[in-house]
């Protein structure tokens, strides 16, 4: 991970030479959003990863000391660039309203399904179903805890639906959309138990048809989620005490010359790539 | 209003002849709806005004006790009629989080509409702006409170929702969409502003296309409602104490004979009618 | 009021020239409580009105622009002033939970208790009513639109208690203790509904005695406030929509020259006091 | 554990025979309380162990059957029986808010400081340190997942909040207090971070003498409870699942012929007594 000049150090107990883990957005701190408490909505946020920003793949970076979080001696860089994929997760649960008991349905089984799937763990859902279509995917969630699987193989979203409620003993409470597909956005709608939340976090294309009178008459709320807001300190308290294991899902590294080879790896997801790690430090 | 006999009158404090509004559903009171307070959820609710209940249009009616409210001396039987609109306002604009200094949208200036932009009014919204096809419908509402009214004249989404925020002075904080059409609900989610809510009061066809990848990265949430629960008592007090008067949504009456003329009445709208009153009782 | 050198001028869309109201506390704005939304609680608030700030008492005053909220031509600098005290009451009936419906107990019809009073009201509570020793305080509260009020008479807490019931028909949802005495908390605690909640916000005694076990067997809670946060501009909204009329609450002006009359006189509350203005302008 | 008679078996899927926990407490289910989700308030709740039901300590027992839940095979009577504390410390965690990465203080370590405990940790806390004056039963807290514990030497409250800070490396988010002890309650205000929430659990004197200026002006909010409400589906689904095991808790076992050894036992604590069960079962 690059490293960082503090600009706050003194304010924010952060000293040079610390390890740190960078939350990539900082807003502008002065709107009714930053002071509200829901900053990633900021619309001047600057970004490490959209233009204007050019990005962080570089040795050094300067970046504000608050986005920054000290990591202990026991987290890895590689756990500490992990938080951002994490914080998302934190990010849709809390939205979802996940906790203690809940019954909960994951829609895909990529990298953001994961974390959500082990977010969704930790905050205390007692059974979690996620679906996909491919079987190694859905193999790789079942180790990190996933209490069963749905390969999708119909079109048909009442059925889909079906085979959640089946596989669960029960609709969901909450589910969480991560593929952005039309046809999966419809099952998930299906499934949710009335009263229940479909939280977005995939996205797909701009419009999609949707079965919007059986959400609305049963009363299930459909939220979409923008990056993360309050959520690095969370996520990284969940690695550092070691209620979740991030380091599977890293299953590439690079370093800072090879980026080309990354970007391609995870562009395709060859070999089974899940994470795929740029090593930006001299050491 | 139809003549009640109460079932546990010592219990809640009912005497025979007491004047009551009935609401007009009954749930379980055993399933985990009803338990955790959300009973407009329960499967096994009896409603008044769907199979297998015959309805209430009769001189004599049998209904719970506890979903019977008393109505002071000064409260009509017409208002107190009105109450089941007023607490479809009443659940909308609490599922919307409207409150002090609300900058409201109300997409449609039907019967329903016009109580979502009374009950937002007395939530302590500061401007309310409402939306219709009809003019005349919109000088009525404007009558009733609202703050702006658009006259809805084009088929661009964003147009529309460009219109609002001019009317309004900024995006509003919650939309109340009461005509269940695909343009308004696209153009409602375009026209609230991020970290807003959206309310689906109106039904339409059961599949629409909208911008869903709009409310999602702005986290616009989307609610749907049905019907209304722990509503009544507050839609009494709104009455009861001269907060709202519904007395101008009733445009015209009829007796329980002539019920045929009334339902015609309210299909075809003829004569600006709202709300068409039957008068079940034999006084 | 004191003319103000604005710092981000653009972002803001303030200009040189423009008429402003000040929120008097500046945040560090890096904090997790600034971060959170709860900017009231940051532990490095620069507040105008304590050490080490040397107070606004001045002709030219620098603030962040992002705390100046620019008035309406048509709200004058007396009302900007009263934000202040305004806001108190916005964050006080917030916090309480304070809505449509709500019956509402006030206990102290000083100026704190008078614009908990007036925002109860304009959130859409239907009944409320409040305390005092001071008869002359109550017939004001009344005038401001209290549904009823009790003047205190008795050290028997649990039938002040039982006068508030039966003054309201029931037990209030929500109780603002204003006061700061002990038996006025005792009360509030006795007074308020099983499920309700009580909001302290005037400060007495750092240790009071108080019935606990009758406050956490009915789960009515308790919650204090801190100030205000995010309420400027609903609190500007009621004043420049004239949802509520602050102006009756300023009962005596002075010059920046005659503040310590100014000073003394809302210290003994002379004349009927109630907020004692000091003009800082040089027009 | 009993022999329960079912009354509504159809409805809710309970078959002669089939194993139950009952949840004691049985609602008027008309009430505003049990109509809005709070049934733990309903004044007229009819409550296994308390006059003018005479308990339930009998071979058989007849219970209202949406109050009875049904155990999986393979959880056991004791188990079912345990679901009751176990419900206490759901309605806690709930109240206090804890989630995710939240740090926590529990007061008193006896059987339902244990159970707060359980249920935090399944809810995600990262961090709990747990406080008795006794040495022994902070051990059984260490086993049962206390990240650190805190004997209580000092009447110092002031004191015990520092070393409960120190301990977690900051304030806690959420406090349960379990003794009901007036300095713990004082300790507790002291303890708890700025924006945090106190729970009551524990009762002891009617009137306690508490900093509530320091609660008010951090807005530490201090909130009761009263039993437990739509917890028990939620405290089987912990025991079920395995997340927690509360067989631990039970240190002595009777029949029912033994009663009045199995209350004196429980009376003392003699033994390490935590839970005491009796057996009412004819098998």
């Amino acid at each position: 991970m690059t490293h960082i000049f503090i600009s706050y150090s003194l304010l924010l107990l952060l000293l040079l030479g610390d390890r740190v883990a960078i939350e990539p957005g900082v807003p502008c701190r002065t709107c009714s959003y930053c002071k509200g408490g829901r900053y990633n909505l900021c619309p001047d946020m600057q970004f490490c990863a959209t233009p204007p920003v050019n990005g962080s793949l570089a040795n050094y970076y300067v970046h504000a000391a608050d986005f920054c979080y000290k990591l202990p001696d026991h987290v890895s860089f590689d756990e500490g660039a992990l938080l951002e994929p994490l914080s998302v997760g934190v990010h849709a649960c809390q939205r979802a309203g996940i906790g203690l008991g809940s019954k909960v349905l994951v829609c895909g089984a990529g990298p953001i399904g994961l974390v959500c799937l082990l977010t969704a763990k930790a905050c205390g859902a007692s059974d979690i179903v996620i679906t996909d279509l491919d079987a190694g995917r859905l193999d790789f969630a079942k180790k990190l805890g996933a209490t069963s699987t749905i390969q999708v193989k119909t079109r048909d979203t009442r059925l889909l639906a079906k085979q959640v409620e089946e596989a669960l003993g029960c609709k969901p409470d909450q589910t969480i959309e991560c593929s952005g597909a039309q046809s999966s956005i419809s099952a998930a709608i299906y499934a949710t138990r009335s009263g229940g939340t479909l939280v977005l976090v995939g996205l797909g294309a701009p419009e999609v048809q949707i079965p919007i009178v059986d959400a609305s008459v049963r009363e299930v709320d459909i939220r979409g989620i923008f990056r993360y807001c309050n959520c690095y300190p969370t996520a990284l308290e969940m690695v550092a005490s070691g209620k979740v294991d991030v380091k599977p899902l890293i299953t590439h590294s690079y370093t800072l010359e090879q980026t080309l080879d990354a970007f391609q790896r995870a562009k395709t997801g060859e070999g089974g790539a899940i994470k795929v790690m740029i090593r930006c430090g001299t050491e």
